[in-house]
């Protein structure tokens, strides 16, 4: 596997941008401004320097009732909201004020409108107390959502300097339906720069930082809620991928997320610059969370409002409630290395750990053989960037922005600038219908139920260096559904130095391990798996990941 | 809408189609010596001219048993395999005799196997007898199989001369899942070269007949099984559709076809030119069959056996038993015109009748307005050809044979030879996403339940006439699934005049008009009528033609 091509347009224009900065200085402005005093974190308690662990600050400045609330699943909190023990302004409160001091600490958020937010919590006490009942399985909880959901009223740019000004007057159905449910918004979150990085850098509001090690980035594209969940600054929050844009930023904060397959919630008033991603690669939508059960809740949320009644393009798949699996009863093949870039010392780590304690539960554990990751990547890689990147061009030329360093390394994926003809665009769809039949036959012959996987080489990196997507992006080509849960362990330098007698197979892994240079730069980053399932059985695989997550935690 | 552009390309080579020449002979000889003495019609029972109607012949040689089967529906017919009433001998040779009669009387078959048949009908009733237990919801029912469904052993053509002799050596999934439920397989059918006419001609045993008037075709591409349901010639067949390909032949010939929702049955191992054809409209399998508890049957026959299991490109969607509508609740509009071409005199009459019968039985009738038919339908033609027709020059150019006049219009649908590129083609796909979206609000903003349409302008045509698909390929842009069902009526030269003082609005209007000149040409031609559905509610669909049939032909 190598980056074939290299990006070589010129998109920037200084002086174009120029004009825009200040509507970019405005758009800050008024996030800034959303910081309310009510809810800020005093400017003492914020760190002068980096590689800080920050999600042990805003405990200090809750109430004891509002750390119970904060550190509750969405699922416990929600029964509680149901049985009117507590209120949805008490609850949002809580949130408010954690959402708050975790953007002062990671710079999370591209819009906070906590007065908006506290106005519909009451809304929904009002109601509730009127009519005894509540609007949704979501009354009441605080959700976050990624900023590319157009949102109506506000302004929804994508990470595109071009748009940071564009008011979207509709909303994009997933995020309607979540406010059906009854959920309270009050922050949206922020993104890199074409949405196309494992990081977060954009030429808006800048990066986003981990909360376990703020030298470290929390990943991407959906950077703000990787690092929201981990602050445990909303209940969850919906998130977008069609790479990693979910995964990654899970496993980097230490989170849940579930990509589920593809079309089961809706894409509908999604903002990108890509007109055509929906087709040979599809993004999809889904939830980071903090538990299996909050993954369950909120895709039920979404999906028992029957989506499919207001976008064609969903399929009638209603969510349906699955038994967890015996433990023992599970097969697991565990992916060590993908055969193009093998993980580095943390994460092999985790991999032997989790076998350990899957095997003395009786889990059959063997070993998942990769099947042309290379190419599949590549391929992958080709779909992305099919059109010769001409969207993305063209809405990086239109504010001249200065081009971040993954920006360039995600425009030059597979086919890269030079684009693909309909004939090749084909072939690579037949390549994925072929594949996506030889890993479920595969799976099958094996007996194998799910697969356990990194989520990436590594723990956390350095901003802005990620460059290798195969282990999450395989799944996108494939649109095999997976869930991201934390170990529990976490990278520590007595027991992870980098192996440095390895000899890499090609430069893109010689490049990737070699960011792992020093583990003391990754303390504290969290060591965190990829459960991969069937192809639309995205129940069975939360409910599994739950187990499997809960066994080898114990 | 006009054929934008013309096909220019030469792939005809008459030194090389030569090569093959002895090939065909030896695929027609086989073919012929399939026409086994014991079923065989005698040859002065075939007439010696055409216009006539053949459907009346073979009961003339049937006994009154024979009769009695295979005028019979499958669902009949299994309850008495199932109960012992019948043996699979007894059924498979009723049918054995019938399609041999059909075949000599239209040319419908391109492969006669009767006495693999009538082993499999043995093997049946040997298990049956040991049992007493049938292998399968289809135990012991003769079932057709249009040809280009791989057949393990077969030679399987698709269609094209370079093909006659290429053995196949796998099962299509969706053919052996009809296997598996217990089906008899003895007959492949006909169609058209590249599988892409609304007619029948091809360079290896040449054109089929429409049973109803044989001067008229079968329409396409699935001809040889319209005209073997016509026949009763097989309890079901496969077909298949991309354009109009199940619906055509089965409106041409007046029985039932279901164009169902994609990826609902499997498309694995379904041989044709187009290796590119799943991705931006997609061809999907389904029935041509002579009710609505056929179709009913035969879906549930073969998703009951779980398809997503061995395909991933299948939907894990259940085929739900669901409950006839009672008539007076639906609401039901009825598109009289596409505003592209203009339905001929038998097609409005139909029409009409329909309303004035559905009116009377309580159903709210509305007239369905069309939306952007015109765009769509080309749309779709530049999706067909969307690599310039790249694989089915190849394969055309491979054996050098004579292009057929419906294969050089269909090249030319949309951007024709010039094919598209990347841009262009997730343009389409956003254009088709974005309709889907249009059609289904529209149809829930008027609370329509079902749309009533022609399935093509006219009834039968003349063979190697029809160049507009837009009344059913608008379908497989927006996949609507569709039923087709005969309403009773016929093309009567009395009641059904041209309208000549008709304007037509472009030349594909005063084109596909002007083929129906002169009612006495297509008298006994079946009027049947398109009935649409929501995506994905294949089997609410069923259902409401089922009601709706019953009620416009009581």
């Amino acid at each position: 596997m190598s980056l074939v091509t290299e990006f070589t347009k010129n998109t920037e224009d200084p002086l174009l941008f120029e004009t825009f900065k200040p509507k970019i200085q405005a758009y800050k402005n008024e996030l800034t401004a959303g910081i309310l005093d009510e809810y800020k974190l005093p400017e003492d308690m914020i760190p002068n320097k980096f590689g800080v662990d920050v999600t042990k600050i805003p405990p200090k400045v809750l109430s004891e009732n509002e750390l119970e609330i904060t550190e509750s699943t969405g699922t416990v909190l929600e029964k509680r909201l149901q049985a009117g023990e507590l209120t949805a302004v008490e609850v949002f409160e809580a949130f408010a004020k954690r959402a708050t001091a975790a953007h002062q600490l990671t710079n999370c958020a591209m819009q906070l409108f906590m007065k908006e937010g506290l106005e519909r919590a009451k809304s929904l006490d009002k109601y509730f107390q009127e009519t005894g009942k509540t609007v949704g399985p979501l009354h009441g909880l605080p959700v976050s959502l990624k900023e590319h959901y157009m949102y109506k009223g506000k302004v929804t740019n994508a990470g595109y300097v071009v748009w940071v000004d564009r008011i979207t007057n509709d909303w994009a159905l997933t995020v309607k339906l979540l406010l059906d449910a009854g959920a309270v918004f009050y922050i949206r979150t922020t993104e890199p720069q074409t949405i196309m990085h494992l990081c977060s850098n954009n030429n808006i509001i800048g990066l986003c930082r981990n909360p376990n090690n703020t030298s470290l980035t929390t990943g991407g594209s959906s950077s703000g809620e990787g690092a929201l969940a981990a602050m445990k600054g909303s209940v969850f929050g919906l998130g977008s991928d069609i790479g990693g844009s979910i995964r990654c930023p899970a496993a980097f904060c230490g989170v849940w997320g579930l990509r589920p397959t593809q079309k089961r919630l809706s894409m509908k008033n999604c903002a990108s610059a890509c007109t055509g991603e929906a087709e040979v690669v599809c993004c999809v939508l889904g939830p980071i969370a903090r538990s299996a059960d909050d993954i369950d809740l909120f895709m039920d949320s979404i999906i028992s409002q029957k989506p499919w009644e207001n976008d064609a393009t969903v399929i009638p798949l209603p969510w349906r409630k699955v038994q967890e699996p015996g433990i023992s009863t599970l097969t697991i093949a565990i992916c060590y290395d993908d055969g193009v870039v093998k993980p580095v010392t943390p994460i092999l780590r985790g991999l032997n750990y989790a076998r350990q304690k899957l095997v003395a539960a009786g889990v059959k554990v063997i070993e998942w053989k990769p099947i042309e990751v290379d190419e599949l990547v590549s391929a992958c890689g080709s779909m992305y960037n099919s059109d010769a990147c001409l969207d993305q061009i063209n809405a990086l030329a239109a504010s001249g922005e200065p081009l971040k360093k993954l920006s360039k390394v995600a425009l030059s994926f597979g086919c890269g600038e030079k684009g693909v003809d309909v004939t090749e665009y084909q072939r690579l769809a037949l390549l994925r219908d072929t594949y996506r039949n030889v890993y479920q036959d595969t799976m099958k012959k094996f007996g194998i139920d799910y697969i356990l996987s990194p989520a990436y080489v590594s723990v956390a990196a350095k901003p802005e260096t990620v460059h290798y997507w195969g282990y999450t992006n395989l799944w996108n080509i494939l649109d095999f559904p997976n869930v991201i849960f934390p170990t529990g362990l976490r990278c520590d330098p007595l027991v992870d130095p980098p192996d440095t007698s390895y000899k890499s197979r090609s430069d893109i892994e010689a490049y990737e391990r070699g960011l792992y240079d020093d583990a003391k730069k990754f303390e504290n980053a969290p060591i965190s798996l990829q459960l991969t399932g069937k192809r639309w059985f995205d129940e069975e695989l939360v409910k599994a990941a739950k187990v499997v997550e809960q066994e080898i935690t114990k």
